[in-house]
Parts: structure tokens; C-alpha cells; sequence
């Protein structure tokens, strides 16, 4: 049922809240009067950041991820590893591997994986411009890491074959195996098949 | 885990939304990136429309409806019947009120239920003003639509003392009785009891 709102201004927010993912408009109506509740100065931040973040940010021209400036702080760091590209599905995932601190090299954000059933076809995804990078030479190694999904398997494999050409550079994925904190009895058999396949030696993860 | 942001308007939205009720952090980034994918003129329409509404709304003098004005449309109808006040908790029971089509009344929003348990005694309601209201002389019924909680019939009783000296108000409590739609299998037996005492003729239920 359509709710009758006292006010346009009320009935604008909780429209305009109710487009975001898994906020309908019931919630929407929860969240605004929550902000109505809300200190005058806190409830105006939440807008003006909304607004600054909008307008503020970019993706970067390099590595599509997102950024304040043309060319984001990672691809712009004279520090990193230059000749390593970790190909990611999206800008979340960058945020992951930058929080393991175990990365150094650069990204590319794919921007999704390969899904005909979504209708998300190679060219919806910024792959010619992973593929131009790559020509560009100074590339070393392109790390797939997409997820272990049928699509994201769909996908490394069609990167794969998008950078067969180039047969001076590595084309590496991610290990499968064991989540950390999990328990063997509730790994799936295929994990478990993989994980003894790509088994590493002890003495390796006690160095580490 | 406290997320490394790679942008500091990201971080400020994320931070901002995650001020919501049942937004925590993660959900926060996950809208706050589903804004950087929108259109930029969305993106900036839903900033703007919360910024609007918390400036543009405040609390109507009479009621404490929410209102674009002074005194809310409710109050200000001149077609409403001003001799009948519906006491409620919240602005979002005025609406749920509104919707039913029932009633033609005035409102007044106490502002939650006495609950000693969450440190909300009965002066940080607006009890007060409801008594002012009545005592100025023109309301001849106070509907108390409170919550059937014990919360709800401890603040009904309240009120209904603070009121008792205006002895020409008929005070009066929402029906208690089967839910619409409800199985009496799966009824509890209060509200069987409730809806056997205050049984109304079915005549009546006809003509409506």
C-alpha cells in the first residue's frame, strides 16, 4: 500500500532512500524518521557527504578503481610493483587484497565477471583495456583473482585466452584450498581435492 | 577489522551512513558503492533530498506531527473534528492512522511509551502539553492508541490519571480483539478473552 506522507520533503528522502539495494519503503520511512530524530547537523553531514562522495569521486583511467583524482594513489605510488596486475571483479575487492598487506603490485577492476545468464557479456566488462595494458609491456605477471565461481571460472578462462598472446607473462590465480577457521568436516569435496593437489610444504607456511 | 578506505569521501559517506539504525559498516560501504555506481544526478538527488528534509521539517506546535510548518495540516484542517484527540506514540502511528481512512480527529504524538527499563519516564514525553491541550477546554475525547505492550497500558494508565480531573472528557482506549486476518487457532487467549468481553453486534459490523 502507498503510504499518504505528511510531507513532500519526508516523501522525496524516503523515495529517494528507497533505491538503494535491499531498502524498500518501509525501511526507507524507518531510516528517515531516524534522521528527522536525528542532531539538525549530523542529519545534514549525512547528505552533504552523499552529495561530496558523488561529485568527488572517479574511476581511475588506469586500473578502474575508484578515485579522487585521474589516476588513483595505487597506480600513481612510484613504490609498487609495477610489472604485477591482480585482476579484481570490483572495488571492493580491491579494498580485501589492500587489508591482507600482502599485496604490492598493482590492480585492474574488471568491473563484475562474465554471466550470460545476467546478460554480462566480455564487453560490458573492462577487459580490452586489461588486454591494452598488458600489450603496453611492461607487465610481468596478471594474477586472476576472481571469484571460485562458475562465472568467475568462466571468466579467468576467458582472460586466459584473451592473454594467451603474451607468452612472456605469467598468468596466475588465486590458491584454492581450505578457508582458514574452517573445519575439514565441513569443506566440500572439490575444495578438498583441490587443496591436497596444490599442497605446499609445511616447513613454507612456518617461515611465513 | 577497521577498513583502509582509498578515498576519504568514501570513507566520510561510509562513515555517515553507518550512523543509521541496522546500518553497520559493511552494509554502509556496500550502499555507499551502489551510490558511486548510480547516475551522478541520482547519486546527488538523494543527498540533496535528506539535507532538504532535515531542514525543511520540524515538529508541529500543537501535536508534534512532523510539519513543513508551524502548526501541522492536520491540526490546521478546519474540516477535522477538533473536539477529539488521538493520543499516539510516533509520527509513523499518525500516518498508519491517516491510511485507515477513520478517522477525522486531531493527533498527539507523545513521543514513545513510559519504559522505565530504557530510561524514558513520563517527562521526557510529551504528556505535559497533551494535558495543556485538554485543559485549554475544546477536546471532549482523548482516544488513547497506544501500543497494546505493557509499555503501552502502563502509559494508558498514566495517562488516564494525569487526565481524570477533566471529568467531562470521555477517555477512551483502541478495541482490543481478534487481529483482521488472524486464525483463532493462533490468537493468544487474552486477546480471545479481550474480544469475547467487548463482543460487538454483528448487525453493526454489517452496516459498516
Amino acid at each position: 500500500m502507498q503510504q499518504e506522507f505528511a510531507s513532500k520533503l519526508l516523501e522525496g528522502a524516503v523515495t529517494e532512500l528507497s533505491r538503494l539495494p535491499g531498502i524498500g519503503r518501509k525501511t526507507a520511512l524507518r531510516l528517515a524518521l531516524h534522521i528527522l530524530r536525528m542532531d539538525e547537523g549530523m542529519g545534514v553531514a549525512l547528505g552533504e557527504s552523499i552529495i561530496n562522495m558523488r561529485r568527488g569521486i572517479r574511476y581511475c583511467s588506469v586500473c578502474h578503481n575508484i578515485s579522487e583524482t585521474e589516476v588513483c594513489p595505487i597506480c600513481g605510488d612510484g613504490r609498487r610493483d609495477r610489472a604485477t596486475v591482480c585482476v579484481v571483479e570490483s572495488v571492493k575487492d580491491v579494498m580485501s587484497f589492500e587489508n591482507t598487506g600482502q599485496y604490492a603490485g598493482l590492480y585492474h577492476v574488471l568491473g563484475g565477471v562474465i554471466s550470460p545468464m545476467d546478460g554480462v557479456g566480455p564487453d560490458r566488462l573492462e577487459i580490452d583495456s586489461l588486454v591494452e595494458r598488458v600489450a603496453a609491456g611492461d607487465i610481468r605477471e596478471v594474477i586472476l583473482a576472481l571469484s571460485a565461481t562458475m562465472e568467475g571460472e568462466t571468466t579467468n578462462f576467458y582472460l586466459f585466452r584473451r592473454l594467451a598472446e603474451f607468452s612472456d607473462v605469467r598468468i596466475t590465480q588465486l590458491a584454492r584450498g581450505v578457508s582458514v577457521g574452517n573445519e575439514i568436516e565441513y569443506t566440500d569435496e572439490i575444495t578438498l581435492g583441490r587443496s591436497l593437489l596444490n599442497r605446499t610444504l609445511f616447513s613454507d607456511s612456518i617461515r611465513r
